[in-house]
């Protein structure tokens, strides 16, 4: 491809907007553009990349054998009301009527279209298990747009439906599907993880999400370090701690602290390190069945430690979608605020974290504002209904896999593969007759890639000060070749056109920068910030020397390559 | 690929709901389903049809120098609003609010979109021409979605876009597209003609259309005999006839003429055939700019000829759209009713297309409920203001271009091509630095292919009573392998399998039909009605014999392959 026949719209100044890297860059290069929140246009430099992912997931799909189809980005209301999403999705589902005043909605994802496909075209166990995917555009109305492409709006997602007969068969595909995504992220060239998932509102018995690893990542995964064990922090256990073994205090003081509102503060007056402070925190509880009132549940858990909102949502006490109670409806039932609170006779259901519930000698709020009591112990003063996992896996923490400690890394979820079970097959109906002749409901699985995002999350890990370090599988151009002063020189201007001919034919993407006068220095500068992996550099004096400039993307110095040899060289290279 | 594991999804009966063949094919075949109206799931089978058909699209693009983007299907309404077509398009675009109240809409086409790219991106007359294409969803609230995907809401649409510092640079790019386009619709494997088309409220100076001929098109092509000339009725000029040597009638006559509404009516009460009779159709004129009252303007045009909407709706007296008079606005203008019109004394603007204008002693309505003049003529009873072109030429009449005359075929518009001049441009202020450094406004092409259309529309041309016969380009699968008794023969199972993989390493999309158990006719009948252009059947008779059964899709009768040469033999009959 010739420079002056292709869209090359790179920029100097880092755009104000842009948070993160891969966003910044993906500007700067002249990948997108934005056309309003959370909408992007796809320049060809970034849809090249973009083609690049999307043939890799449709190979490995295939390979998989999953069957690919088009659903509808519009979808009917009815269907939607029908498995009772239409009530449950908030705003991120867009709603709207056509010109009849028919309701439909832009599809976020697929279940209830592929549901109702299937139960309509598969009859017998005899054609299960199958599965479906399609690469198409989903839409959801983030309330905050943000990172480019990374959580836009409008974006292409890989979504894959399997169906079965029962469960055994969906691990089957799982675990075919889980190798499949393994095959597609290892092709595109990134360091990633499959981490074990809580399987949130979706439902299901199992859930592994695909990270790459990236500072910039906004999910937290535990690792350990004696094991293959990670999982999203949201689901890690976190073990019991071994009971202590310090002698529990006679009584408990009550302690006047003025102006503590938070842990810290508590714990510098105090002087008590935060591990002996235990922390209460009231959420709204499962509403009653008959008069639909809602009490408070008290969470306690040590003051080093943060609420695992997934975990605490699980349980029976506690109303879904997790809900902190307000300041009032604290102080109406408690009789005291925030800063001050401690699980001492409060008449409501407490749950006690496992860490929480061997401390000992701990100190916690007294229910009076600005008192505490120090040397509080369990059974004595303080009361739980009940002991559970409610937090964060930590860095140090034992792994629960039950071999080494855990560490804990930042990552970019690209990938997410549910066992979907009923959920969806169950609420519309979707059966097929059993070898016995019966209906009966089938068992689905769900896996998504989100082809967009990977676009961001490979720049997210391979970047530098110059710009992007693609790796070569998703690479926009596979090459660069860079005249010196090609208007001056007739032999330049032939080596390079004979080089690009013979490149192109051998099936390598190649870059030309045929741009006769454009400055030496700006072109590498281009080159370098759109990250193309090999770059050679021809002139008149590297030709007389029989020295071709030549430079890997993540080469700190450039080398040389025969120019008498020049082709084969670089194909080595290329295929290297 | 084998039969067991894609979905082939052939049914028997005919779905009720279809008219046209190529829907009740793609249904029957197992190409697509219905999700909603005008929504449809495009099944395994038909994706396949579907993205050879983006291949060759997307080929023939980048061939022709167009660059690849990807625009959002969610536009947001200020791009509408300052080109001025949210308040023009009618119900067809759908808008809608995001969570925050901000108006978008899904885009049923891209000027918009790529004008604000293209103006923020291209600085320099350097960079022009340039030309951007995308492969994307559309989607449009058609008030009757029909005809399965040839008329849907949702579709998939080839759309580029080119931008040029002048009108020749346009004419040069819009050749280019031509001949582009000629070349997909050949390499598909069409019987297709560009014809001139009328521009529309689309504006600009040129525009042909590209056409599937085909029995159910919905548009009327007018070819010549007698040279390559061929247009849309829309847009097709009706020469002025030869002035008649028929002498003038001294004077009319008054005729009562009950119980007669129409041409047929009044031509069968007075035995006058219906050429002699002039026909006076009342459109809504032109508002008085000041007033902005709306008087009314007569057509005249001879009983056999039809009124040409399009031609029509461009004359300056004549308001736009072009709006028929009610009866209530007929009555109280001219005092008579349908049925009885005429062009005598009518004190309102009136336009007699060029054969009315030559009539002699024709008959026409009195003004007088019942009664018509028979014998009338220009200048004595009857006037007109002004002669024009307002009919739809028909077979027989002369060519415009001057040579031989014209014959009607139908045609399904696959394709569009415009020069759009600077109708976005101006609106929206899309300007580059000329030569001269000054700032200029770009002018504009746009370039459409409806690529669901096209499948549809290549059904329509290519089928009988036993299904699609698809052309090979684009076909689903080029070649079926059926055995005969696979489950008792272990013979033919090994020679199935390995015909299967050798077809396959070759390049071949083989589909083996490997349910051991499905009765032979059952899966011939499914090739049949899928469309696969060449078959074998492979059983123990034939192996014995040195004979396997071939069929071409488009045979009548098999020819026999010999065995011992099967691969050889087939891909020679594949690569013909």
């Amino acid at each position: 491809m010739r420079a002056t026949q292709f869209l090359i719209a790179t920029q100097k100044e880092t755009p104000s907007d842009a948070v993160v890297i891969s966003h910044k860059l993906m500007l700067r290069a002249g990948m997108i553009r934005k056309l309003a929140s959370g909408l992007y246009c796809w320049l060809p430099l970034g849809l090249k990349v973009l083609r690049k992912v999307e043939a890799i997931v449709r190979q490995e799909m295939d390979n998989a054998g999953a069957q690919e189809v088009l659903m509808p980005v519009v979808q009917p209301a009815e269907l939607w009301q029908e498995s009772g999403r239409w009530e449950q999705f908030g705003p991120e589902l867009t709603r709207f009527n056509d010109r009849h005043q028919n309701g439909f909605c832009l599809g976020p994802t697929h279940e209830e279209v592929i549901t109702d496909l299937v139960r309509n075209e598969l009859k017998s166990y005899k054609q299960l298990p199958a599965n479906f995917y399609q690469i198409q555009t989903k839409f959801r109305d983030e309330v905050r747009p943000r990172f480019g492409v990374m959580r836009s709006r409008e974006f292409i997602m890989k979504d894959a439906y399997s169906f079965h007969t029962d469960q055994t068969s969906l691990e089957e595909t799982y675990a075919i599907m889980h190798a499949a995504y393994c095959a597609i992220f290892n092709r595109i060239g990134l360091n990633f993880r499959p981490v074990e998932a809580d399987t949130g509102s979706i439902g299901g018995s199992g859930s592994h999400e695909f990270h790459v690893l990236a500072e910039s990542g906004e999910d937290d995964i535990a690792f350990s370090d004696g094991s293959d064990y990670a999982a999203n922090i949201e689901k890690a256990e976190a073990l019991a701690p071994a009971p202590s073994t310090e002698a529990a205090a006679a009584k408990a003081d009550l302690t006047h602290t003025p102006n503590t509102k938070t842990i810290e503060e508590v714990s510098a007056l105090l002087n008590v390190p935060s591990q002996k402070i235990i922390k209460t925190l009231f959420v709204m509880g499962t509403p009653d069945e008959e008069t639909g009132k809602q009490g408070l549940v008290a969470l306690c858990l040590r003051g080093d430690h943060a609420l695992n909102e997934v975990k605490a949502e699980k349980l029976a006490e506690i109303a879904s979608p997790l809900t902190f109670a307000s300041d009032e409806q604290i102080q109406n039932t408690i009789g005291a605020n925030a800063g001050s609170l401690g699980p001492i006779e409060l008449g409501i259901p407490v749950i006690a974290d496992r860490a929480a519930a061997v401390a000992v000698n701990f100190t916690c709020g007294a229910n009076k504002n600005d008192y505490h009591f120090v040397n509080c112990n369990w059974g004595a003063q303080a009361n739980f209904s009940r002991i559970e996992d409610i937090r964060n896996i930590v860095a140090g923490d034992p792994s629960p896999c039950g071999k080494g400690n855990i560490t804990i890394k930042r990552g970019i979820e690209v990938g997410h593969i549910f066992q979907l079970g009923d959920k969806y097959s169950k609420a519309m109906n979707a059966s097929i007759l059993d070898a016995q002749g019966k209906d009966s409901v089938m068992t689905m699985g769900c896996y998504g890639i989100g082809v967009s995002r990977v676009v961001a999350a490979a720049i997210e890990q391979n970047n530098d000060e110059a710009g992007i370090i693609w790796p070569d599988a998703i690479a926009p151009f596979n090459v660069a070749i860079v005249p010196i002063n090609m208007h001056k020189s007739e032999r330049v201007a032939q080596v390079c056109e004979e080089l690009h001919t013979k490149l192109q034919a051998k099936g390598f993407d190649v870059l030309f920068m045929d741009e006769a006068k454009a400055r030496l220095g700006s072109m590498l500068a281009d080159i370098e910030l759109i990250g193309i992996p090999h770059r050679i550099v021809i002139g008149d004096r590297g030709l007389d020397n029989n020295e071709i400039e030549y430079k890997h993307r993540s080469d700190k110095e450039s080398s040389a390559l025969k120019a008498d040899a020049l082709f084969e060289e670089l194909c080595q290279k290329l295929q290297a």
